[in-house]
């Protein structure tokens, strides 16, 4: 274990959340800021801020930095992005140079899936998948006992498995249809509580634990494709548990009870008796704890 | 690498297919005889009838075999099973008893896809990707250079990989419902060429080959669905080939060019411009041969 914390970084769309994190997972020094949206270089520069801001309260071992991209480790370059202006860079290299310490960066989906494997829901698992449901639905895989990545270290896109073949465009970077995040992101439940005439997700799921029936039964079916996701990862990974987080994700059983249902009925055995679908435990500060984490074990590999 | 050979046996749900398998890959004693269907014991039977018959050629390392079924290889038990009656038990303990090899069992798209990675369409891959396409769709995943099997050695099921939540039921043992299996296995394939008048899944294929444009398209519409599936397994591991084989993938370029064509406009960067799609190379022995060298590496691993 390296006796200096890592700088975990958190740069989403619409925050930068950072602290200093230890070994341990224990968070200290923390920093939230806006996400400078008028270009690249603001990003980078508000990106560099936050690492300085933290060598301000003392040394650390090395940078971690989750995004929401997908990041090709082989081209050492963040490939299609969605919610940050950062295509084409070397992101790596550029706060490396700048920190003087050791960087790395990786999917925002991956790093939750660490922080939750190592201290929250997926602890002591060997097989664990995070879904992560927020604009988008971010996913992360640990597999055999370690974090996995995909060729190239660019796959583990759970949200853009297809569960439709007729289904809806995905939009954005992706030119996908019928993908589990055109029908179960936060997003698609946006869309879905205004076509019934709700004030947005949040009102639909708070009229849901009020108990409208039609609120809670928008958000079963929401929760039923969610569940044939599921069937998928279950039968393909046989995971011990699958854990789901985001800001979507905390409609919590409401979802999850209908995913469960789907699940138990319609995935092969052994994985559907196998399988526990839970709610994430970290919440928000994921991200920030799996990018550190992330990179004291990248570290600690290359040494 | 052992200086002796392993038996290699493909027990499939119509045929027993059986020989000696070199660490090389060669084979010699080559065996085949129908599959008993009327008990459990006479399958037994005949797998110990084809493993002795292998020894009297000379002796052995292993015995590696491959069954059309999902192995719990922590509970030691054969789950799920659709074309051979094996369910329930500890089929390796059964041979190793009675033949004093140490024995090991494996899903047979498993070894499928080893073979096809040792020595076929995977040769010199990190991350490879095998769909068998017969009565079902079998699967077989090396990542990160190394076989994938799942929690418990009992996943990737890619044939029950769910690619239309309104998609009609895979049947047998499986409950889901819109799987790929359930939409582009020979199986369907047959079913959709009778809709269409033609006399079987063979006929539909021959029709295609000689130029008849309602067989082309139909063969298209299934190598799209098949695309789509291709899509999940893009997006998620990455791969650089996928490899298709299995008595209905010999449709070949009817089914894979379509398919191609989905995953180029539906599939994210970088895994679309990575991945190629090409035909299996090994054809019917492949089960044979990696059940051998999947038995030679498990040995080897063991020691």
């Amino acid at each position: 274990l390296s006796p200096l914390p890592a700088i975990g970084i958190d740069a989403g769309g619409t925050k930068i959340a950072a602290g200093l994190v230890a070994a341990d997972g224990s968070v200290s020094d923390t920093d939230e800021r806006p996400t400078p949206q008028r270009s690249q270089q603001e990003f980078l520069d508000a990106l560099e801020a936050v690492v300085r801001g933290r060598l301000e309260a003392g040394p650390a071992a090395a940078v971690g930095l989750g995004v929401p991209s997908r990041i090709d480790q082989v081209a050492h370059r963040v490939v299609g992005t969605v919610h940050a202006p950062l295509a084409g860079i070397d992101l790596a290299g550029y706060i490396e140079e700048r920190s003087g310490l050791p960087t790395f960066v990786d999917n925002d989906g991956n790093v939750a899936a660490v922080a939750e494997w190592k201290l929250g829901a997926g602890r002591g698992t060997r097989d664990f998948v995070m879904l992560t449901l927020g604009t988008g639905i971010g996913g992360g895989l640990i597999l055999d006992g370690r974090p996995y990545r995909g060729g190239h270290g660019a796959g583990a896109e759970l949200g853009h498995m297809v569960v439709d073949v007729d289904g809806p465009p995905c939009g954005g970077a992706c030119r996908g249809r019928g993908h589990l995040e055109a029908l179960a992101s936060g997003t698609a439940a946006e869309r879905r509580a205004r076509e019934l005439g709700y004030d947005g997700s949040r009102a639909l799921v708070a009229a849901a634990h009020a108990g409208d029936a039609r609120a809670v039964e928008a958000l079963a079916g929401i929760g039923r494709v969610l569940g044939e996701g599921m069937v998928t990862i279950v039968n393909v990974f046989v995971p011990e548990v699958i854990a789901v987080g985001g800001g979507f994700g905390r409609a919590g059983e409401l979802l999850l009870g209908p995913a469960r249902e789907v699940v138990t009925s319609e995935a092969l055995a052994p994985g559907r008796d196998i399988v526990r679908i839970v709610p994430a435990e970290l919440g928000a500060e994921a991200g920030l704890v799996g990018a550190g984490l992330v990179a004291l074990d990248s570290l600690a590999e290359r040494a």
